[in-house]
């Protein structure tokens, strides 16, 4: 490993009074395969950023601070600067300081131009205001915010499916309007500038990541409840059909691995959802919380 | 990428009057090779914790909190298992709280039982007391904390040399007492419980990593001020010597690729001195803190 000593930084901390550190760490799996197949190393750092700013979110934190970490087996000054520029960039507009990282070279552990990309992040809220679901009542509304595209889950089956060669991503769908690269790649959507309002309102917040609105969802229920949702209230994007189809993927299969167009979920009272879904027009109702009846805690209709 | 949603952890923040954040993220470089070609996974997150740990150190801050991230081809249970008993044994000495992580299975990315390890601290700091080496004067003290061995830098140099196959690794030098693995595989030490009673009369701290002696001691020496160092003063320890053997490496290069035998360099005033290696009976006074002439910034005499 190449570097000299200490990669971080100082942050001064004030203005708080009964302060919660919330920290999270995260990667951005193989999506990192296909940005390198493109040799497009721009965007993967705003979906890293992004990711990392929406999983501290989901207990009303606001981001301070972020460090990253970035290994390849040899150090390429012009991709770890394009990774750099996608990771300050979406760090300035959640208003989160880039403080420090560490460039790692390993030669022998990473092959060809193949890298890893982790991000650390820490944000803060007051004790009074973390959100943690425990209000969540039956009958309370459950609201689904759209996300960009797949955001950063399911590549390792979406490259077993489609392969990842320069032609099999840059091959043109109708559908899709685009190439399948430029799709795949679409950065992760954040939801920090757009929730921070209204987080008085808010009683849980689900990030939709690995495992879905199945398995992610039933994580902010308080126990003996369920969701149920009705699935016909949102617009499932053309990828998911073309990943479905191109794969004869069963629907269980595809709820579990892929967000399917939701990528933050909301839970409020059924007071409080017309102002949530006027502040945020893109916002769906899409189902609502129920008594929990047999072992599903997440029940499509 | 598997798993679940929110990696992280929640730490309730009190009892300090002006609060700095200091933070750091750091890996354990191709260690991890030493590791995997042993098949010893229960160190690893020892060195790893404890890097971290004496890195922050250096600014005089105190653990709060890690997070890790251990990424694999395919996920072992049984080597994530000794992966994190390494990591919990080392933050429960440190007082650190292990408050999260992340394990990525990345298909196509790590090769056979090849790995990755990321650890990610915050410590806390009162911002009068935080330790930039602003004071230091020439005349003050350099003292030397014995590694516990090559700590984690220098080893692609190493396998460069020795190769890592099991028989290299086995293989018994009486000059270290034990094998090459053993000796490679020796946990970075941590300096924090012992440094940090003194830390009211230190006035610069430079934890020997990566760039060695002469990489890291001026970055916390003031502009115009060079280290003059006795290399005589202390014990080089076996493993460099059989390295410069075995590579016909120069002198120079030793020093700026490895520590040595010092793991963490303490500057104090020379009244001050005394204190200090009499709490610490194993430092030794080093060399002394000079007005810098030419472009040198480490002087050995």
């Amino acid at each position: 490993m190449s570097g000299v000593g200490f990669f971080g930084g100082l942050f001064e901390f004030k203005g708080y009074r009964q302060p919660v550190l919330v920290s999270s760490v995260d990667g951005v799996g193989t999506k990192l395969k296909i940005a390198a197949a493109l040799a497009r190393h721009d965007t993967i750092g705003i979906d890293l950023v992004n990711h990392c700013v929406n999983d501290i979110l989901t207990c009303g934190a606001e981001p301070l601070f972020f460090l990253d970490y970035i290994a390849m087996g040899k150090l390429v000054p012009e991709q770890v600067g394009a990774i750099a520029q996608g990771l300050a960039q979406a760090c300035r507009e959640a208003g989160c300081a880039l403080i420090g990282g560490e460039t790692a070279e390993m030669p022998g552990l990473y092959a060809g131009g193949d890298y890893d990309l982790v991000g650390f992040i820490i944000g803060v809220v007051e004790k009074e205001k973390i959100i943690m679901g425990r209000t969540i009542a039956v009958g309370d509304t459950i609201i689904g915010l759209p996300s960009s595209g797949l955001h950063t889950n399911g590549y390792s089956l979406i490259r077993k499916l489609f392969g990842e060669t320069k032609s099999a991503l840059n091959t043109h769908y109708p559908e899709l309007g685009r190439t399948l690269g430029e799709e795949l790649l679409q950065p992760h959507r954040c939801y920090y500038r757009q929730l921070m309002p209204l987080l008085p309102v808010i009683k849980g917040l689900a990030h939709i990541t690995g495992g879905g609105l199945v398995g992610n969802l039933p994580r902010v229920l308080p126990q003996a409840m369920a969701a149920r949702l009705r699935s016909q209230q949102w617009t499932i994007p053309p990828i998911f059909q073309l990943i479905q189809q191109r794969g004869n993927v069963d629907q269980d299969e595809m709820y579990r691995v892929f967000n399917m167009g939701i990528g933050m979920v909301v839970v409020c009272s059924a007071d409080n959802a017309g102002q949530v879904t006027k502040v945020l027009p893109e916002a769906k109702v899409i189902g609502e919380v129920v008594k929990q009846v047999g072992e599903a805690r997440v029940v499509f209709e």
